[in-house]
């Protein structure tokens, strides 16, 4: 049960931005702005990201929910499930890998970052942009995944609510205020 | 040095906000709306709050720049010091104690906070919103910090530098993009 009254049959991050539109604004537009917006990494893999270090801070919600995302713009399920569990012997790239690598170090502390890690995704082609969105992706589902849970929000058990919901956001995007109907 | 070439003579999060302009616009709109929009939380109590959080993130950055935009709304420096180091047994009130508690879980995991962390807080007459609000500005620090740190953007040492930049925010705001000459 939520720890506040939150609008009913709205599932996860949905219940606390209806019940707060103001914040949900700029919250929409900077998930539209990281995870959609042009940009050379492509929104598989920005989604595969926000994935991975929502899997990290074991937020049901928002991992199965961007795991449903990325797999609708990867076109595989088995993909997504694998460079989470394991993104060092998955079959992505080796710049996905270094900044999957450099999410993980964001989810437990911005200090923990090392010239190290950096280096490393430099010398698979990572560019100054996509360092810079890799940790403010990483650093931004800190935030929402504590959003979500801190407010105890409604975590739907069945997969087939994310498939379908995904199946939307991967084509209309994330609604900057307007949720789709 | 930072990790990213990141533009010269701006501190902190404003190095990276300057480096990604599309992402600095809702990043500055949440604040302002956390930290400055009409509340019942004062507006010091909210900058309590951030600054509470970038402690015990240990971001020095956010930390030093929030501590002093806190001690700028509340008339007191001693105050906000002894509120971060030791909440329980600072001179604020009991509803705030509760709140920064239910901030202090946020911080560790949204998944921390309890049903009783949520009864002491309406116990001292907290509001739903007033939580929602904790809890998000809680979650919204969790990320500036990271994403400040994450870069190892440039944080100064002179505690005069952060008590001239407050008195600025504290009068004109979080810029919206526009950061203030």
């Amino acid at each position: 049960m939520p720890h506040i009254s939150l609008p009913d049959g709205l599932p996860g991050i949905r219940g606390p931005m209806a019940f707060r539109p103001e914040t949900a604004k700029p919250l929409n537009e900077l998930a539209e702005l990281l995870l959609r917006s042009d940009n050379s990494l492509s929104r598989g893999d920005r989604e595969l990201i926000a994935t991975y270090v929502s899997s990290l801070n074991a937020c049901t919600f928002c991992w199965r929910s961007h795991a449903a995302v990325a797999a609708c713009h990867l076109g595989d399920e088995t993909l997504v499930d694998s460079a989470i569990a394991s993104p060092e012997h998955a079959g992505i790239s080796e710049k996905l890998k270094a900044l999957l690598a450099v999410a993980a170090r964001v989810q437990l502390s911005g200090r923990m970052v090392t010239p190290e890690d950096i280096a490393r995704a430099r010398s698979f082609g990572a560019t100054d942009i996509e360092i810079h969105d890799t940790v403010l992706i990483a650093a931004a589902f800190c935030m929402f995944n504590r959003y979500v849970d801190g407010l105890a929000a409604v975590t739907p058990t069945d997969p087939a609510a994310y498939r379908d919901r995904a199946a939307l956001t991967a084509e209309r995007g994330y609604s900057m205020g307007q949720p789709p109907v």
